[in-house]
């Protein structure tokens, strides 16, 4: 099955919104065997709107639409699939009972226009919108005497995203010639895209799965998909296909499914029952940040700490004078002494620090710019290491290092019980 | 001046990489005059990229293409432009010194490959890339006895942007009729955007200036372009309505120019020689973080901490045990005393706070998710205040939290001498 998208919105074309809707349903349609072959988008007019859905349709089985289907009277999209589909439109209760009764739950009446959102091409199937306010709906199409579809979501990219894989997916999967599919995301660390490509040369074949690379910095991921007839044991299939996996990658994979480095050693922490406590130097606050992302943090994290002077990590934290005047700042030795400060400090069972020089100042031929030291602290021992991140930018060098060192923690808590 | 655009890469359409530069471009674009017409985005096949110019030209004047310049063999859109002006490829010779030269930099020499990247259609405009090894160009075609435009740029949207305001926008600029553009944009905080529009209507008719809202959250910005005849003074035009839109937007507006909250509180802290100190729960290293993103930062900002429990609060920055039992960790008490307390430990003129429940969980009937308290400190004062962000997800409060705390201690600096 072929695929086209189409972005409906004058502040899309304008470039006041960027469409990132039609690329995550492109990804997800792709994971279960869909060709995506072109994207358009087009202003709030109706002629442009029905020109570019004639067009997609003469290309694609199916055309996915994301935008216009709010409650005003430049939302035009589901008039102009009942239009291109010679059907009335047609209101659908359910739909105008539940966007009733969000307006209820907050305390507000609905206005006569939300009606509109509850009205749809006589026909259509209506994909609830559990989020919001706007329905969506897949609608056939005949073009030439073949039945072609379009499917229409909202512009909100959380609200089309959940009804997308709750029911576009599973609508698609279940068309494809009575195969199913099954993927599998594994989240890894510390590993360049190229290099996790290299890795898993020949591991395994094309056609037993699709091995795609997704990275969305300081994050990677691999997805593999496996496709079989109804019945095939496709669980089976991928359990075996993911040993090999992690027989090339190891613990660079730090997750199955898509999930940051903070909720892994969120998890780790809790299982394990530890605390944390952070000294951040060139993360400045990163690290804290990310760790408080976690719903649920307070339960694990007791202090971050960003001793960005000298006086603040002496002061503070307790790292020696001596140190600091003997080794610099910026060396493994202050970076032990600072995660132990910030452990002692704290009362908690682990601590972990940054410093180095994210630049673009204050760099040395010794030290140059991305030079970082993490450091490692718990009950009777430490750890510490230097890197270089040379080269790149201020933000690129926060990131990465604050991902290396939530990886050293994650990788500590794993040989722990 | 009507104009399209078209994303070319197997990479945009199948959904790996999210097209911002059509966007970006059209934006620019808005600001001198031009009509956003349509976008496209097609696979690397040069019957689809030349289907798609096609169209494009049969709409609009100017059609504005990234991707597809590199140096392999599934890069085709040179090849495509050449064909539809129907011109011969020909090298232009100060493109190849150049990448050679960027080669040379390195200690690489040029792969054979990349003579391709020098490579252009014959009577094109060639336009530099200071930042990567593809420059593009403007190429006139011939659409029915009509000059039409191509113009075309890298993917990589770092090189973009740069090539397009130097060269795209001045010579769009220029074919306007012989009309002259000048843009301001006005950073703004503390104001939603449909509130933004309320206050500055009936400041500025029309035919005086364009008028635009940008959100890029937790940012928000207006956006105000006028246009005249050669020798017109569009500068002195631009300060009077400047000045009408800081009559109604007053100290809403932190900055002219896109910037960032944490740039303009870093140039006053340093204008001002005072020093800063955190004392962040609910943001968790949020606020350091972006203070730290700053290049310099570190003249002024000597200390994070992220007090996330109790005992921290107490006995790292000592606010009492009875501020804590009496009022509560999220409280106006313990947020002043906590900003007071980071600001003695660390010796710094400011302390900001901020203390709240982020939620999902952790909320009260008294407290529910969403209550936020900021505090600031100085020599000699405080100051603090409850917030209600309720109805909320933990990372909208939390960077909606950020954002509060810098605009008050943006608000407290310019109080200051």
């Amino acid at each position: 099955m072929r695929a086209a998208f189409l972005a409906i919105g004058d502040e899309i074309v304008g470039g006041l919104t960027v469409d990132t809707n039609s690329g995550f349903i492109a990804g997800e349609l792709r994971a279960v065997g869909v060709e995506p072959i072109a994207g358009f988008s087009v202003r709030d007019t109706e002629d442009e709107i029905i020109r570019a859905f004639r067009q997609a349709l003469g290309e694609a089985e199916l055309v996915v639409s994301t935008g216009g289907l709010g409650p005003t009277s430049d939302d035009l999209t589901m008039e102009c699939v009942a239009k291109l589909a010679g059907r009335p439109m047609v209101l659908h209760q359910p739909s105008l009972d539940w966007i009733e009764e969000r307006f209820r739950m907050r305390g507000m009446e609905m206005p006569p226009n939300n009606v509109k959102q509850a009205m749809f091409p006589e026909g259509a199937e209506i994909i609830p919108n559990p989020n919001g306010t706007a329905p969506g709906c897949i609608c056939p199409i005949d073009v030439d005497g073949q039945t072609r579809h379009v499917a229409c979501f909202p512009g909100v990219p959380r609200e089309t995203r959940h009804m997308v894989a709750a029911t576009l997916v599973p609508w698609v999967a279940a068309r494809q010639t009575g195969r199913r599919f099954l993927s599998r995301t594994f989240s890894t660390v510390g590993v360049a895209e190229s290099k996790l490509d290299e890795m898993l040369a020949g591991a395994i074949r094309p056609d037993e799965a699709r091995v795609a690379f997704r990275a969305s910095f300081p994050r990677m991921y691999v997805r593999v998909t496996v496709d079989g007839a109804e019945g095939d044991d496709l669980e089976g299939r991928m359990d075996e296909l993911e040993a090999r996996v992690r027989e090339r990658l190891g613990a660079a994979i730090y997750a199955v499914g898509d999930e940051g480095l903070e909720e892994t050693v969120g998890r780790l922490l809790r299982e394990r029952g530890l605390t944390l406590a952070l000294a951040e130097s060139c993360t400045g606050g990163r690290i804290g940040d990310r760790i408080t992302d976690v719903p649920g943090s307070s339960a694990y994290f007791l202090l971050g700490t960003a001793t960005y002077s000298n006086e603040a990590k002496a002061g503070i934290l307790g790292v020696s004078e001596q140190t600091l005047a003997t080794y610099g700042a910026v060396s493994t030795q202050t970076a032990e002494e600072m995660a132990a400060g910030a452990r002692r400090i704290a009362g908690a069972d682990v601590g972990l620090s940054t410093t180095g020089i994210a630049g673009p100042g204050g760099g040395t031929e010794e030290k140059p710019v991305g030079t970082v030291c993490i450091g490692l602290a718990w009950e009777g021992g430490s750890w510490s290491r230097r890197y270089d991140l040379g080269g790149r930018e201020r933000e690129w060098i926060k990131a990465t290092t604050a991902q290396l060192a939530l990886d050293r923690l994650r990788r500590w808590l794993l040989e722990q019980e």
